[in-house]
């Protein structure tokens, strides 16, 4: 090895050791006849001292060292006069002997700290330097332990990691995909896989019984923020299981992750039915570290003579506890809030129950004081609450609320950094009905089973039929999804017919799954984490990207290797392709 | 869970106990009154009984069952009458008191035995039912502890997994890449990495220190037996190493999976340059299990008249001990083996060193005794031994002198099933002569640094230049190998160089490394390991298919999925492509 010890590593008690260190220049400073280094690994950094009186080369050679310049270094450790306390190497430092350039550093484009004046575009093309900084370190090390944990908790759990293939078969059916030309077979291709869900569905009829795999998937989407071309999942599959089995064990694997990276006890997973999440908090993907649920109140605020309420579907609104005292300017900065293009709103309705048991609203016009005292009882409020009003046709005024909620949640401190609050969304609609195509879409995907009970509704009232699906759910991030699986040829094949597959279209794309059927498949079913989002999640911030080595860019493009690029005329004519 | 207990779990002490198992039905047994199946699961097998005198209507449906039928019975457990030794659960049986039958299953097309009737082209198109079988769930769980021992011990030894991108760009040096068309990029594309060198190299750049990755890796070669377009490598690299530092963590990482996984001390790893490897074994990749070890007889064997031997670069052969015995028959056999034209030998010379002392050979015509007595003290050879000798040039001759040696080590049991000889193979030539393209290819990659006295070679003699590069040999098999790379921007070019980049090619391909070079990369070098060939070894078989759940033939097809197959019109078009 090129050094005794590592940056991160030398305390008092190695006092008069002689040692050698490897590492970066992070800061030189001279101070009179004595230069100072910050030498950093991936580990810590120390402190290294030149003395022009004990040996002026070897000092005058030290102050010439750029930052960035890769050295070795070896001296002797010595208590520092004056210690920094900040750092756990604060208390040594190492009288320099000798000093060796391993390698020379052009000056970097930006700072390699953790607040560095390098904008995005720029840390891209160089994110081998991007990555050199602290709090990458620490998400692309928080990665490899998230992912260790979960395979030492699911093998411990009698899952295998089967690793399925990567050179699949296209299926026009969903997302796009990102396809592969075959050279020896010229006209044909391969596809890259959305998921392994065909392939792991074909290891339960194998009876690997509990299989999971840590799997790059790939999407050819048009590009949209913080979505990658390619990412990875945690996907796993598990045969004679019903839901609460699933639920048992993937419980357990987040509750396992959370005390061994997080030391925190994850508190029980709720469950919530895809209705009550819609009615109560206008999202499919609930923060419940806080409650602020949705109240309707059509019942008791339509038909008082307020047009805008008037009209609509749905009245509805949320208590914001304590916030009375808002001021004008605040309600103001609310309404618009709400009325920005991404979410939506014509306007906001509040109503101030104010301490002496007073109400000032906006809609004081329209509405008596009995009429809001009935709307404050609806809401559990009480003087000096809040209550804010959003009106409109279900399906927008509820997802408006929703964002409305969250920006309270945020103001008054409710969704707090360091606490989890997991939750189950269960019973999604089997089939979702797309106008533009005239057909049923599988909300899920093809494969999940319908409710037992419901299944007899495929074929009568499709839209009516609740899936056996389920969303995992943490502070408003969906960390995973799953289903029960179909396991019977007929009951799949009827699914292809409801989404209007020709028996065709179906054998040509599915037939091996459909046959697969045939012979001895278990009841099975799994879920599959998004691995990049749940280390986000344990990371503390929103950005997938800055939890992957090497990231693209919302074009999909690699700007650090210029990718994708052209080939050249050889290789497309041994792929028997013109590009048009 | 539809089971209270695995089929391999019940044991006497269960006795009484009312329990649920879940399974495939293996085999029926109808036998006068009473039914026997053997329910099978990945975990084991355990015998259900049905009895026409307790229950004639769960009796006889259970006489309908087919092989490979699902079900689900209810039962008590009870001791057998008549034990089976050989199961663990062979003290019991289930006496069955409900039955479900959660799927049917069409007889299967081939027998689901370790032993079975299916040919290899019919497994494959059933890989789902081929899997059910045991030796293929015991390899499938051997590649799972595998990677799982694998990844325990690196992370230990502060490794961090790092994934690094499946969508990079195509570099036209070595071998062919797969590409990706890009939709949003018309004309542009992607690549599929042939290995994640280059990004592994940046990572050390960034100063992770210690990586690897367990990582799917694509070349589109023209298919080969036992090639598969996808395989998994164990991906390795670290900084401020040298080669004695890489050898000594990846001894420890072998050593860990043969304890751990196999109870077995490795021995001691031998080191062996390439010379010495071709001289006295003639591959680059010996088998040590066994010596008989390469004697050449240039000096002693030629211009005595035999021309064979005369008009040749080499005379060389190997001591068969104790084999003086062989027949007539049995010479003639070796042979036709060295004259196959897979192997290509003109002829054979033996030698029989008698137990009296005499000799007797194939060319006594033109050697005394004493010439022979000469050969067997070169050989050192005893009374009891067969030599045996090829003669050729070298290149050739070496090649088919090794197959010689196998065969001989077979035939006398030298490479037993459960003995390990590992080996490091060092001082590679740095650069081949290509004659067909009339230039030098790097023999390992274009990023392997030669010795450090042999670097200034690389301008005036670069085939003289010897690599700091290593493979990593068990048994004869190239279980990984590696090198230390070139760091610094100045060697990296002068390798290009020396390899007939333009300045301008290698800028295109390769800029990115270069100019990273030029911001403080540190010294490091790594290793990767074939993981499909590592599994194969511990298997104790030779097609690394056996070890892959869903593999390709070896004409890169998926027979199974039907894979390559053509796209859609649409979805060229949306790719800006044409098939021609």
């Amino acid at each position: 090895m090129l050094r005794t010890h590592r940056c991160s590593e030398l305390r008092l008690k190695n006092k008069g050791e002689n040692v050698v260190l490897s590492g970066w220049v992070k800061k030189t400073r001279d101070l009179g006849g004595m230069t100072f280094i910050d030498l950093r690994d991936r580990y810590g950094i120390t402190q290294l001292v030149f003395d022009m009186d004990q040996d002026e080369n070897l000092c005058t050679k030290a102050r010439k060292l750029g930052r960035e310049y890769v050295i070795q270094v070896k001296g002797e450790v010595r208590e520092r006069s004056n210690k920094n306390p900040n750092i756990p190497t604060g208390d040594i430092e190492i009288s320099a002997k000798e000093l060796s350039v391993l390698n020379e550093s052009k000056t970097p484009p930006f700072t390699i700290e953790d607040e560095t004046d390098g904008g995005e575009e720029l840390r891209m093309k160089y994110r081998y330097l991007d990555l050199r900084r602290n709090i990458n370190q620490r998400n692309i090390k928080l990665r490899h332990q998230l992912a260790l944990e979960i395979r030492k908790y699911l093998s411990t759990n009698d899952f295998l990691e089967i690793e399925t293939p990567y050179l699949i078969k296209s299926t026009p059916e969903g997302a796009r995909d990102f396809v592969v030309p075959s050279r020896l077979h010229p006209g044909e291709f391969y596809a890259l896989p959305q998921s392994p869900q065909t392939f792991k569905q074909l290891l339960m009829i194998s009876g690997y019984d509990r299989y999971f795999q840590v799997v790059r998937c790939f999407r050819d989407e048009d590009f949209r923020a913080d979505r990658q071309p390619e990412f990875t999942q945690i996907d796993c599959e598990m045969s004679f299981v019903e839901r609460q089995d699933i639920f048992n064990i993937f419980e357990g694997m987040c509750k396992h992750i959370f005390k061994e990276i997080k030391n925190i006890d994850l508190p029980e997973v709720r469950l919530m039915s895809w209705d009550n999440a819609l009615k109560y908090y206008g999202t499919d993907k609930p923060d419940i570290r806080f409650g602020m649920e949705f109240v309707e109140l059509n019942d008791i605020a339509q038909n008082k003579g307020f047009k805008v309420f008037d009209s609509v579907e749905l009245v509805v609104g949320i208590n914001a506890k304590g916030c009375a005292g808002y001021s004008r300017k605040q309600l103001d900065k609310l309404t618009d809030f709400v009325k920005r293009p991404q979410i939506g709103a014509k306007g906001l309705v509040y109503v101030k129950y104010n301490d002496d048991g007073s109400f000032k609203s906006s809609v004081d016009k329209f509405f008596t004081r009995d009429d809001l005292k009935k709307w404050a009882e609806r809401f559990n409020a009480k003087p000096g609450d809040l209550m804010l009003l959003l009106a409109g046709d279900k399906m927008h005024v509820r997802k408006q609320l929703s964002e409305l909620r969250l920006e309270m949640g945020d103001q008054l401190n409710l969704r707090k950094r360091d606490e989890f609050a997991p939750l189950w969304i269960v019973d999604f609609p089997l089939l979702e009905w797309d106008e533009e195509n005239e057909r049923y879409h599988a909300m899920h995907h093809p494969f999940t089973a319908a409710h037992h009970e419901d299944t007899r509704l495929l074929e009568i009232e499709p839209e009516k039929a609740r899936a056996n699906a389920y969303d995992f759910v943490i502070n408003g991030v969906e960390v995973g999804g799953g289903s029960i699986r179909i396991h019977d040829h007929d009951t799949q094949q009827k699914m292809f017919n409801a989404l209007g597959f020709t028996k065709e279209e179906a054998e040509k794309q599915f037939g091996f799954l459909l046959k697969a059927f045939e012979y001895g498949a278990p009841p099975h079913g799994g879920i599959a984490f998004g691995f990049d989002r749940l280390v986000a999640l344990f990371g503390g911030t929103d950005s997938i990207r800055d939890y992957i080595a090497f990231p693209k860019n919302n074009a999909g493009r690699d700007i650090m290797i210029d990718s994708p690029a052209t080939i050249t005329e050889m290789q497309l004519n041994e792929l028997s392709l013109k590009v048009h």
